[in-house]
């Protein structure tokens, strides 16, 4: 776990600690670690960098294994636009690099093109065909792009102070307004009172 | 790395991790050790867990080294409310536990206090009993209810086929348009032509 980049990329190690840490050696995750190993070498020791990743699907994980960025030291941020792309950048100007699969270059690895693309359902796919292009075809198939984060992206503002929530009497930011946001309706829960009715509904059926 | 869950919650292996992982023991990926490990004791070896968390700020590493759950595996979602709340809740019901800090049981403990409510500068805290604090509270300053995850959160649904972005011609999710949210105007970045044009503009005064 958070190794120093490294060429050629340890990736027989690095499908240990994914799956210690995702669950399985994903191929997104795998592919994603050879993304990230290319990004990272554009900065030189001391600078500090953030990542931002254009999926949540896999490639945060290998972001997380690879680099000091994770979603909880607000260090890695996800702006789901469905891409399969990461970028890593200087957290004081936003300038940096951005690394994707460019699908041009997936036209020799056609089990690695077939899922990238999802052409095939995961009961088609031939899994060690696929891992074995992955593994094979590694940076080859990796496209990387300047960029500039915009602003508003990569400068970080303090959510000020806290208050004590009127409604469920739990601590929160205070610029979100009264009462807090989960009980201005946008809490992922179903009151306990709709499920009683629900219950008593289904109880007189 | 990804313990089982354990009473009394080992916390200065755990700070080691947390390190590791977080990039430093801050207090509230502590605290959030603690809460991971009271909600995690609610389900039977062998149920299939998903978690929520009400904030992105270290919680959500708290939850990803000591859980399956990761956001980078979709086990992990954030629901960005503001609230210092985690909760685990079985895949396939969305029915599990809620915990979270409760701000009465904070009041013996002036440091953690004073923390959680943002009421000292990062300059003011004292670290050393602040950690001494969270270490002795342990538990005791949590509060756990039941929840019923609302079906639209924890549902998966599938992103659908693929296609290629005729702008940046790189793959996405079909469904979300044509061109793909980055080039319908959502892109994180900053046009490079945008970059020139600033250039030269201050070339010129």
């Amino acid at each position: 776990m958070k190794k120093e980049p490294s060429f050629p990329f340890p990736f027989d190690e690095y499908i240990k600690d994914a799956e210690t840490f995702h669950g399985f050696a994903a191929p997104g995750l795998l592919v994603g670690g050879f993304m990230v190993n290319k990004a990272i070498r554009h900065f030189p020791a001391g600078v500090l960098y953030e990542a931002l990743c254009e999926t949540s699907k896999c490639l945060p994980d290998a972001i997380q294994l690879l680099t000091p960025c994770t979603i909880g030291n607000g260090r890695l941020r996800i702006v789901s636009l469905g891409r399969f792309a990461l970028s890593l950048f200087n957290k004081d100007t936003g300038s940096g690099v951005r690394v994707f699969p460019d699908p041009i270059k997936l036209d020799p690895w056609l089990e690695l093109k077939a899922w990238y693309m999802k052409l095939k359902t995961k009961h088609e796919q031939d899994l060690n065909l696929l891992f074995s292009q992955i593994k094979q075809a590694g940076e080859e198939i990796l496209k990387q792009q300047p960029i500039q984060i915009k602003p508003e992206v990569y400068r970080k503002i303090s959510r000020g102070p806290m208050a004590l929530c009127p409604v469920c009497m739990e601590t929160y930011p205070a610029a979100t307004g009264i009462p807090c946001l989960a009980c201005q309706g946008e809490s992922p829960y179903v009151a306990w009172a709709d499920i009683c009715l629900e219950i008593k509904i289904k109880a007189k059926c």
